[in-house]
């Protein structure tokens, strides 16, 4: 059955970080929808580029999905740590050990915020990781604990997105395959074990 | 002086690869404009986002800018080698020796079939070197010849956009440094003699 996946959009998203996940997932033939946080479903990212979201969050509040991307971008998980759709939505999702997966300041901003991470072992972007309790940080480019996924930052998207692509497919040869296809050669399927 | 560059959109863009140069660029705080090589703002890219050009390159060919990027995209380089605009467009900045950036298919399908690679070393995606005469494929990552820059595909697009604001700025320990910022501590400045 084909894999489903939300992309939570704010305004101020990372663009490049968000745009290469949906490429990838998209790549490897994952249902992938771009969900807006806010009211609107234009939204303008970090560098001034004007996007389109598919559906509006506060009509999907109802569906499950087996994954939730979280980009970075510093306005952007600002606001999605104050947006109560938003938390319910990780919430759900979470409990129902769907994959979570927060890439950049998303897991410090948006997770750790709202007492999210549980203790789980994460990474984030920076320094961020020196201001929250919650978690716990592990410097490394991808960090899997459970069904949490989290990635460090804009240069480590395309592993962050072929880990999520791989643990949603469970297909390490497709994935391998596309990863080589489009040049990220040196990515390497985790232990298969999750 | 601030550096502009024009990114070439047409229908069915790679996104990735045009919004990591995009990023990059402005990131190192390079003038960007995205240029629609069509009638309209709006357009679809290769895995259905919908996103806005800045302005229509219709609107922009008296405009002279220090380098033009054209990202890959089956549809889009298909249509862009057709279009008279485009091929101009490119044509002038090339003879004012400004910086010819084609990511992925761009060199073969946009370059190439319209005698615009004049024998230069340069590298595109997959075989399609196989089916051109002109230039010198060479397989690497990111390949410099003079005023030419380009890239392998998707996964080469942080090495090329860092290769290109290198190149714009001369300033190899600020583009090092963004580079490291991002989580792509791999990026190497090539040599400083262009």
């Amino acid at each position: 059955m084909t894999k489903k996946v939300a992309v939570l959009l704010s305004e101020g998203f990372e663009e490049a970080e968000a745009v290469i996940v949906i490429d990838v997932l998209r790549r490897m033939e994952i249902e992938v929808e771009l969900l807006s946080c806010q009211d609107r479903l234009e939204l303008r990212s970090y560098h001034q580029i004007r996007m389109f979201a598919d559906a509006l969050l506060e009509r999907r509040m109802d569906q499950l999905y087996d994954a939730v991307v979280i980009p970075g971008g510093p306005q952007a998980t600002a606001a999605m740590a104050e947006n109560e759709l938003v938390v319910e939505f990780i919430r759900r999702h979470d409990r129902a050990t769907k994959l979570i997966c927060p890439l950049c300041s998303a897991a410090a901003r948006v997770l750790a915020a709202n007492k999210l991470l549980q203790g789980r072992r994460y990474v984030c972007s920076g320094d961020l990781h020196q201001e929250i309790e919650d978690g716990t940080y592990v410097a490394e480019r991808v960090v899997e604990d459970g069904n949490l996924i989290s990635g460090q930052g804009l240069g480590a998207a395309f592993d962050f997105a072929f880990t999520v692509a791989y643990r949603l497919t469970g297909d390490r040869t497709t994935t391998q395959e596309q990863a080589v296809h489009i040049y990220h050669e040196n990515w390497q399927a985790p232990q298969a074990v999750h």
